[in-house]
């Protein structure tokens, strides 16, 4: 109770003390298909069993409401692209759309209104840096799928001069490095530095700069065992910290969240949920030495209709899912390559190899790989009593979490829409 | 935006003005089952298609927080009667218990620190007022099962002159009229009026009082075409309204939320949550016309694992959900006594009779009534992309409403005993 006391004095105190003010620097995380079951089970799934208590997490901190994800549709459950269209520019568009209207006409983003108003640009994510969330703040295309357009628009605007991103941080050499053009070249010849060694990120000094370190997305948390994004972030503010002292605005987006949950892969996703935690953490401490910081963080939707129970259990069992080393995509092609099963299984994912799922996974694997990765994670699912419903999104109402300088803006429940239009109330002071 | 800020100044300039100061009444509202993929659903169930905006609802209104939910132990997913407790006495306990704690042993509640403190106390639900929820606000038993001495204890309590419920409406004269006992005889010896007469609320004139209106728990709202929870609210603000100068206590649950959700019925959840809804704006209109009063509204869990949007569509088809005139129960028994599904199937569903829907209703028609039953569901839940995962609870948090004197407190995420602490506190003063 006191903690909640404390968060109104808190918000009320900054009301009055900055009424008129915005802040300096605005850090925005997106946790892409970070719907509510996902923080929950993030905190049973970090909750140490040897306690009695129920640990919180980071996201217990800062909740401040909800938001509506519908797109411009009566269809209510929108895509990556109209959902980040909506919290990059305040505008519901149709599920595909990058920062353009209804009518495929460009609408102007935050991430560009800042730039005019001289601050620093960036984007960080785990996903291809030219994907749906992080180009919904910088380009303009009528369709998600244009990955090559959206790469060179990236580096167009710079050329042209056109309100460009200074730092992008995530993954996409595919994209960027073509055979009918070489983007890396073209934007070290604009001035910005480049990496493609995400062990040696002290390659980047200075912005502008791009760092690309995987070919499309980066290496999932669970199969790699490093929080990349977190990593990221780290490097992120680092090299954002004092360089302008018109301040910076940063997108940061925990992309795979959201892959995790279109393959309805539950340790995959925890471990998502982890780094892009951990993310969270490095951004509330910036926030806390640099109090002239806003940080808002939401989700564009939830996918795959996660829930924690399942089959008419009343229970979640964390230490399944804690037992579970790899993706269910890496342990199926691992097992699609061993004669004998059980060592694999055992090690991989601590779940016992009873008759029952022994019969069960060979019998898949005899109709394919695709077969077998359902196997694999339906037995995973079912002995931790996770269920799901769909490898797509779902319309459910996502969080809204705020800290530091005008969160208390973002207190109750608000269309996504909303969370843009004050973003970007405060970028234009 | 308008309302964002408005809400921040309201809260702000409550909490300033009325520092020290409980509100006289506290009207409780709790939606068994009432996830956050509820009140999402709801939305869009009741948005006009035929306008291009999406229209909020009561609920978007007076967001505050959320909660968490989990009983007193690792298993993270709660049943009503440990929500109920934790609600109820700001203790956690463990599934099953009315208002004991692990060591079984009677935790005090909150109605009955307000009937202490001399306040008008009173339960309202559509279940057996003797079920789980209502029955861990004023008796102490270590089974939710024990439905007899339940409702025993309500008339002991007031015999004894133990802390009694001064008006309780709801369903329940299979346990309150028995062989061995008949409750309600000695309630009207008691001083109680008693109505078992819903169409004729006018019986009950004053308190203290009793009405039973089903022999268990109320027809569900899509089978009886009316809104009981808003009419026994409506008439419970009637009977408090002015009554006790020391103010009233009043528990208000939307029971049947939950037993929709335990069936996989969306229909029928929709139809429950509308009458939730409503009796919300009964509430909220007492508090427009009684700023003294604190209205909180939050659910114990939610029930079934509901998606919007399922099977890899994006896409959530209310029409389909409001087609459908019946709980997929009735329709069942309906179908059961049928020659000819046809024609039921359609007055009842709007559902198109398509071949694929004959063989499948046809078919399980033979293997009995659950299997019928459960054919029903699936195609209303496939025709309108609605998932589900489970036939009982699951441990997402809940969403926490506020609104009225008091209500800042409510700001941001809680656990589930946090808000029946900061509600204690209140009625303590």
């Amino acid at each position: 109770m006191k903690n909640q006391f404390s968060l109104l004095a808190l918000l009320c105190a900054s009301t009055s003390a900055y009424a008129d003010d915005a802040p300096k620097n605005v850090i925005y995380m997106i946790g892409d298909g970070m719907g509510p079951a996902y923080t929950t089970a993030y905190r049973y799934f970090k909750d140490d069993p040897t306690t009695k208590q129920i640990e919180t997490t980071v996201f217990d901190t800062i909740l401040t409401g909800m938001a509506r994800t519908y797109p411009d549709d009566h269809t209510y459950v929108t895509d990556s692209a109209a959902g980040a269209t909506a919290l990059s520019s305040g505008r519901k568009s149709y599920n595909g759309a990058i920062a353009v209207d209804t009518d495929k006409k460009p609408v102007k983003t935050m991430l560009e209104i800042a730039k005019e108003r001289g601050m620093t640009t960036a984007l960080v994510a785990t996903s291809q840096i030219n994907h749906a969330t992080p180009a919904s703040f910088a380009t303009h295309n009528e369709s998600r799928r244009n990955y090559d357009e959206i790469a060179n628009e990236y580096i167009d605007n710079k050329i042209a001069g056109k309100l460009p991103v200074d730092l992008m941080l995530g993954g996409g050499t595919q994209y960027f490095i073509r055979e009918d053009r070489n983007l890396v070249d073209e934007f070290k010849a604009a001035g910005y530095q480049y990496s493609d060694d995400i062990k040696n990120l002290g390659q980047i000094t200075q912005v502008p700069a791009l760092g690309l370190y995987a070919p499309v997305g980066l290496p999932f948390a669970l199969d790699a065992n490093s929080n990349h994004l977190t990593q990221l972030t780290a490097k992120a503010f680092d090299l954002l910290d004092g360089e302008n002292k018109e301040g910076f605005f940063v997108m940061i987006e925990g992309s795979q969240i959201d892959w995790c949950g279109h393959a309805n892969d539950v340790a995959c996703a925890m471990a998502e949920m982890d780094d892009f935690a951990q993310s969270i953490e490095k951004a509330k401490a910036y926030v806390d030495n640099n109090p002239d910081t806003l940080l808002v963080i939401t989700a564009d939707h939830s996918t795959g209709g996660l829930t924690l129970g399942a089959h008419g259990q009343y229970k979640w069992e964390t230490d399944v899912i804690k037992g579970v080393k790899v993706t269910a995509g890496k342990l199926t092609q691992q097992l699609l390559a061993a004669d004998d099963f059980e060592p694999i299984w055992t090690a991989n994912t601590g779940i016992e190899y009873t008759p029952a799922n022994k019969v069960k996974l060979e019998q898949a694997k005899k109709m394919g790989d695709k077969a077998l990765n359902l196997a694999v994670k339906s037995i995973i699912s079912d002995a931790s009593f996770t269920g799901w419903t769909t490898g797509g999104h779902t319309a459910v109402d996502v969080q809204v979490f705020a800290y530091g300088k005008g969160s208390d803006q973002f207190i109750g429940a608000q269309n996504n829409t909303d969370i843009a239009d004050k973003l970007i109330n405060f970028i234009k002071q």
